[in-house]
């Protein structure tokens, strides 16, 4: 038995989070718009544990998504038995951890169904994923990932098709202007190979140009400088950090500067398609940026990469996703290509919360049906069920009777638009009360009715 | 950059599960027909992480909950630096586990929030727990609860109104006759008191009775005698082992038995009470059946506690539940009561799926636009912008052309119902050709239309 009397402080663990009724109801209305869009393309919903074996997990996203993993002690561990060593590594205490990502565990299933599933396997996945970040406000140890990705092909048709699926959820959540910025692993790698810079410092470059729009082309000069790329290779660089121009603009100069660099023409082909048939699927173009100093953090891309940006500053990016052909590889032993993007629910909903775009509804319940006294109960519980039978969310106030204003009061705090009341005097007439609990000025207060005509005037109220 | 050549072998954790579309797509139509159902009674959409502390976890469900937990290990742990002891506890080594059940989070919230959460709370929930039990057929190391529960509220309508959800649940899936098994843990209390058997013992009598069904009277007798149960108690137990009679013949006679034992009169009334509120709220009364040896295993219950079983024999119980009064006050200091009940979504499932009761959907997608060759692309993606315009759920095939076989052989594998061909004999002519995949007699194979009457005419074939 569950001991009274050993309080147990009643908290969360660090950095998750509850989400009540009045938080859940619009989250899961926000949720369901998305997965609107994403099966208007055809793409179809996948599950996946929480919890992934730990070398299906680790080595996949970077460094990073190593170090931030929750691990899950291994179930026979004693820990009375454990000898301690000067090498002890974690693997001989845990075998599992909890996903960091839903993009390595779609490569894993791919390659586990490679004979049974019919390619190209277009799913989207919307479940929670762990990361042991320092909590800080925006940023939870457990968030949904929105992910919706095209496996299979590798056609620039599937990225252009993740695009204007990223755009029509942006649009339809209709809260800003936003651009999609759109770059190409490709392109990134050519101006490693363009600017001459010394083998192994691919890493360096990325990581420094992807901080431009923070500390511009003097702090990327700096940081490449800090970091050992030589003068020669800086100055080659230099145009290129400082083109400008319209996004075909853009790509002609640099199919100029890479006329000797394949790789580079390669990235920009797959980016003039993309413009191309996401015009197709309707993206007006200046929706679209080309982005040459986009790079995205994970390790696992390899062709083009997009993120999404409010035109407001200070909004970080509500998508990210990109082309990572090889990451089923590593599951298969063969590559299978894939593109996609997350959508990042958790961002769009704080920022709707925030600018008060979310609907105020703390309660599914359409009518509260109070209950008058121990007499009269029966019959309460009996208007409770005709509703329901006819599909209205009814609930009948389940403490101890109190009257009704307690149960008014509960009735108003949430927001439940109807209460019916059916007292004594009501029951002896054969009819009901229905009293309006929201202010219209359109409909009366408070009607008392035939208990035959009940449905339809509640029906009248609601609609 | 992951690396292609260490291959990791693609595999789930062990006890654990995907769900392809072709599972998952009636999988969440399955689910959607239990929220509405939960919704129409006005219970509220509750989530809650995964994770949560290991004070709050553990010594809640008793002891096989603490021994099945999955623990997670400390983010800060290093095995290096361990110092191996005989007393060497794990909650060193972690402090966060998976969650057991839905019951046990749902406390430490209404403890949590007790301030701002309208009493009665009544939610729902449908999210997955684990347990490291041994994988077996039908039981799952990650598993989906579906819980629904009142809390606030210590009058038997919320014990009533949880069961006939439960019975509508079930009758609304349609699939066989079901009983609804009622009990109380104060009845079990007064047996146990009633049988004058020595202090200590209830739970070991609780355990005999409870497997009653399954070994039969004389089963649970020489189970009682082996644990050391007196032959004087035995034989005061004896009639109530063997009592029959309808649910008000039951409950008459052993309130003569209980004339002596208050906790047993008590939990006779509330059974009476349930039995009558349900009736009102629509239950047929042959639905619910007082089953005096009912105990269920968890240990926070403290008065009725109900199940539901298939009359098909061999099929373990669909659903679980009952009050516990006293769970909400370990986490608060002050009791809260509380009453629920878990609905087996996972074997109503699996249920479902042997007996061929789940359509055969394994798509969403409504409508597959082939792309005949690089020139006619462009009109083909714009087709399918304008079916998705219109909300018709419609894709494009992403891989490179391989002609009409390739692509219609992926549309029937996905049970695509309608295929739109749009080559250049169509395009020059303004027409587009719509291709019924389902035989129907009723409605020709093929149609070829003109381009503006194109979504009426896969509208007629859809609908």
């Amino acid at each position: 038995m569950a001991k009274a009397d050993v309080k147990v402080k009643p908290q969360t663990a660090r950095g998750m989070r509850d989400f009540l009724p009045a938080d859940e109801i619009p989250r899961a209305a926000l949720i369901q718009r998305i997965k609107t869009i994403f099966e208007l393309y055809g793409y179809e919903p996948l599950t996946s544990p929480a919890v992934e074996r730990l070398d299906v997990l680790q080595g996949k996203t970077g460094e990073e998504g190593d170090q931030l993993m929750f691990k899950i002690l291994k179930r026979e561990f004693d820990p009375a038995a454990l000898v301690a060593r000067s090498d002890l590594d974690f693997r001989e205490i845990a075998d599992l951890g909890l996903r960091y990502d839903l993009t390595v565990p779609l490569s894993r299933i791919v390659a586990m169904y490679a004979n049974e599933l019919p390619l190209p396997f277009k799913r989207y996945q919307i479940q929670p994923v762990w990361r042991a970040e320092r909590p800080q406000k925006g940023r939870y140890r457990e968030f949904y990932q929105c992910d919706v990705d095209a496996v299979g092909s590798d056609s620039m048709m599937a990225d252009a098709e993740i695009i204007a699926i990223i755009h029509d959820v942006l649009r339809d959540l209709a809260f800003g202007r936003f651009t999609i910025l759109l770059n190409n692993r490709k392109i990134l790698r050519a101006m490693y190979l363009y600017s001459g810079m010394e083998a192994g410092k691919e890493e360096t470059l990325t990581i420094a140009i992807d901080k431009l729009d923070k500390i511009g082309v003097d702090g990327v000069l700096a940081e490449l400088r800090k970091r050992g790329i030589t003068e020669n290779a800086i100055s080659r660089l230099l145009p290129l950090l400082q083109m400008t121009g319209s996004n075909r603009e853009l790509l002609g100069r640099l199919r100029q500067l890479f006329s000797a660099t394949p790789i580079g023409i390669e990235g920009i082909l797959e980016l003039e398609q993309i413009l191309e048939y996401t015009e197709s699927l309707g993206v007006p173009s200046e929706a679209i940026r080309v982005e040459l100093f986009l790079a995205r953090g994970l390790s696992y891309y390899t062709g083009p990469i997009f993120e999404s940006k409010m035109a407001d500053p200070g909004i970080p990016s509500l998508s990210g996703g990109g082309r990572y052909d090889k990451l089923v590889g590593v599951f298969l032993g063969r590559e299978i290509p894939a593109t996609g993007s997350s959508v990042g629910i958790e961002r769009i909903y704080d920022i709707l919360k925030q600018r008060g775009l979310l609907p105020n509804i703390r309660s599914v319940t359409q009518v509260l049906v109070t209950i008058y006294d121990e007499q009269t109960r029966a019959e309460s519980l009996v208007i409770a069920r005709e509703l329901r039978q006819v599909g209205i969310k009814s609930e009948v106030y389940l403490s101890p009777l109190k009257g009704y204003k307690k149960q008014l009061s509960y009735a108003d705090s949430k927001t439940i638009p109807v209460v019916v009341l059916a007292g004594p005097d009501e029951l002896a007439a054969a009819k009901v009360t229905i009293k309006l609990m929201t202010a219209d000025p359109e409909k009366p207060h408070q009607v008392t009715v035939a208990r035959g005509e009940m449905i339809d005037a509640i029906q009248s109220f609601l609609g």
